[in-house]
C-alpha cells in the first residue's frame, strides 16, 4: 500500500510563492496551521481562542442573548476610513447593538483566494484586531478556507458574534407608538459613497471616509439611560429601505423632514452627478433610534457626548398610516414625496 | 435633485432571467426581502428568525456555552450522500458536540454567485432545513450577499452555532491521560473519497456516500453517561493530521493499530490507486473520542446504538512520549510507522 501524499495531481507548495496564500493552506494540514499560528492567532490572541479547539467555550453572565452574522464581499477591499477587516467587526458589533445587547464573542472566518498576498492579510487582520479592541470584543474562534484562483475577489469574512441583553432592555420593532421621535446617531451616504470613489465609479474626487466604527459604547449608554424603542442600522439599501421594513413591521408610518437630514455637501453633490438618492446609500456607522418624545432631548444629549454621535439629530417622526406608502419625505418645497424601498440593483457589494 | 434609480449603470434586473439569482438579489432592497421572503424564511421557520431583526434574540439555560464556525466551498456542491447545505448544517453541529455542548441555535449565511439557480438554492436551503430538524437546532438568523459572476463557485455557506454544556461536562485535550482508549465513531474516508468520486478526479466508480451525518443525538447520550476526556472530528486533514494536534496539545504520544482501522474496503481501493493516506482523507460524520479504558466498554455500547455509531470501535490509546513521533501506527507488518500532518495540499474544497 503506498502511503506517499499526492504531489502527483496538485502542485507541491514548494513551488508557489510563499508571500502568497496557497490552496495547500486550506488543507487542514501543517501548511494551514501555520498560516494561522503566524498570522491569525497573534493578532486576536486571549484565552477562549488558544483553547484551539472546534469551538469555543465560555461562560455567559446573562441568560438574554442576541446572536447576529454577516458575511463581507466589500469591492474594493481597502478605501477611505477602512478596510473589509474593519468592515468585519464593526458591521457584527453594530447589528448587536440595535438588538440592545452588550457585544461579547466574535468568529471570525475567512476565505480566501489563492495568491491572496500574506501582507493584505495581515494589514486586514490587524485592521479586525483594531476595530475587536476598540470595542472591547474577543474574537474567540474561526475557520479558514482557500478557494481556486478566480473562485473569490482576494477575500471573503464572515463573522459572527453573540452578545448580553439585560433584562429591562427590550428594543422590537412592535414597541414603535404613534408620537415616536426618529433619530439619527450621524450624517448620512458617507460609508457608500467612499466605496464608490475608491472603485473610480465616479469619475471625480470626493474627500469622503467610510462611516465605519464600533458604536457599542455609545448605544450601550443609551441603552442603559432611555428607554429605546427600537433601532437598526441603515447598511444596504440605505435609510430608504431600512425605514420601509421597519414601517411595514411596526404597521405605522414614518414621516422623515428633507431640512433635517444630515447629508453632508459631497454626498449630496456625488449622488446627484450618479442620479442616485442619498436615501438609498449605506452606511456602516450611523443608527436609527426610535424614543418616545419626551426622550429625544436626553437621548441626543448622550449620543452628543460620543465622537460618532456628534452629528445626532431627529430625522423625522412615527404616524398612523394615512395613505398606502410607509414611508414619506416633508421636501424643501413643502410638499411630500413617497420613499420607497430602492429595488435592489442600485451598488453592489457595498458592505 | 434627480432621485432616480442607478439603471444607466447597472441592468435591470428585468433584464436577466427570473429563474436565477441576480446581483440586485444582494442589494439590501425589494429583490433581496423577496429571495428572503420566498427561498429562505419557510424553510427555517422559526419564532426567533422571524423576529426579523439585525440579529436574533433567545434566553439560554445554562450559562457555560460552546461556539463554532465553519465556512463550506465544497466542490461540487452536490455528492452521494449529501450537498453543501447538509455539510453546513452537520459540520457546525458536530463541532459543537465535540465541545461537549447541545448544540442549539444556528445562523447561515450565504455567498452566492450571480446567475446561480433558483433551483438549486431551494434544493440546498431545504437540505439544511432537513438535517437542521433532525439535529433539533433552529436556524435563527443569517445572511445573503450576491457577488459577480466568477467570483464565487456557485454559492459558499457559513454557518455558526451556539449550544449549552453542563457544568459537570469537560472537554479538553489537557485531560487526555496516559493509557486513555481512543475510539472511533465512524468508518474512516467515506466523505473524502465520495467527493473526489463526484468531481471525476477516481477514473473509475465508487460505491461510496459521503458519511455527513449530525451526531448531536449520539454524542449527547455519551457525554450524559460517560466521563468523554476529549473529543475532535477528523474532518479537513483527517484523522492523521486531527490526532497529529490533539497529540501535541496533550503532550502525549498516540498509537494506533493498522488492524483495527475501519476503513471500507472501496476506500482503501481508491486510496491505493491514487496513492493517497486514508488517514488524511476527510471524515464528516465520524468522532475521535478519548475515554479512560474503563468506560470504553460502556462508552461503545452506546456509540452501537445509533446508526451513525454502529462502526464505532477502538483504534488506539495514548502513550507516554516515546519518541520524537507524536501519533505512531502498528501496523500489519508489525512494526511502526510514523503518521505526520499531510503538508497541506491534497484534497483542497472537501468541505
Amino acid at each position: 500500500m503506498k502511503y506517499n501524499t499526492m504531489k502527483a495531481v496538485y502542485p507541491s507548495p514548494t513551488t508557489v510563492s510563499e508571500n502568497k496564500v496557497q490552496l495547500a493552506h486550506g488543507g487542514g494540514g501543517k501548511l494551514m496551521q501555520q498560516l494561522i499560528k503566524d498570522i491569525i492567532y497573534p493578532a486576536f490572541e486571549n484565552p477562549i481562542l488558544n483553547q484551539a479547539h472546534d469551538g469555543a467555550v465560555f461562560n455567559m453572565t446573562e441568560s438574554k442573548i442576541a446572536m447576529t452574522t454577516d458575511s463581507f464581499v466589500v469591492n474594493p477591499l481597502f478605501f477611505n476610513g477602512g478596510n473589509i477587516g474593519n468592515l468585519a467587526i464593526n458591521g457584527t458589533v453594530n447589528d448587536l447593538c440595535c438588538c440592545g445587547a452588550t457585544p461579547r464573542y466574535l468568529t471570525a472566518s475567512f476565505i480566501i483566494e489563492e495568491g491572496f498576498s500574506f501582507e493584505k492579510l495581515r494589514h486586514i487582520v490587524n485592521a479586525m484586531k483594531k476595530s475587536a479592541s476598540e470595542s472591547g470584543v474577543d474574537i474567540i474562534t474561526g475557520d479558514t478556507k482557500v478557494v481556486q484562483r478566480g473562485l473569490c475577489d482576494g477575500i471573503y469574512i464572515n463573522t459572527c458574534g453573540v452578545g448580553t441583553i439585560k433584562e429591562s432592555v427590550s428594543i422590537s420593532s412592535d414597541r414603535i407608538k404613534t408620537d415616536d421621535v426618529l433619530i439619527i446617531s450621524g450624517k448620512i451616504g458617507e460609508h457608500g459613497i467612499s466605496i464608490l470613489s475608491a472603485r473610480n465609479e465616479l469619475g471625480f474626487d470626493v474627500d469622503i471616509s467610510s462611516d465605519t466604527a464600533p458604536l457599542n459604547k455609545m448605544i450601550g449608554e443609551l441603552v442603559e439611560k432611555i428607554d429605546v424603542h427600537f433601532m437598526r442600522d441603515p447598511t444596504r439599501g440605505g435609510v430608504a429601505s431600512t425605514l420601509n421594513e421597519i414601517a411595514e413591521q411596526s404597521g405605522r408610518q414614518i414621516l422623515l423632514y428633507e431640512e433635517l437630514l444630515p447629508i453632508p455637501e459631497a454626498v449630496n453633490n456625488a449622488c446627484e452627478m450618479l442620479g442616485i438618492d442619498p436615501l438609498c446609500v449605506a452606511n456602516e456607522g450611523c443608527i436609527l433610534i426610535f424614543v418616545s418624545k419626551e426622550d429625544e432631548k436626553k437621548a441626543l444629549d448622550i449620543l452628543h457626548k460620543y465622537e460618532a454621535g456628534k452629528n445626532a439629530c431627529r430625522i423625522g417622526e412615527v404616524r398612523n398610516v394615512t395613505s398606502v406608502a410607509n414611508v414619506i419625505m416633508h421636501t424643501y418645497m413643502d410638499n411630500y414625496r413617497v420613499i420607497d424601498h430602492f429595488s435592489g440593483e442600485q451598488l453592489p457589494r457595498i458592505c
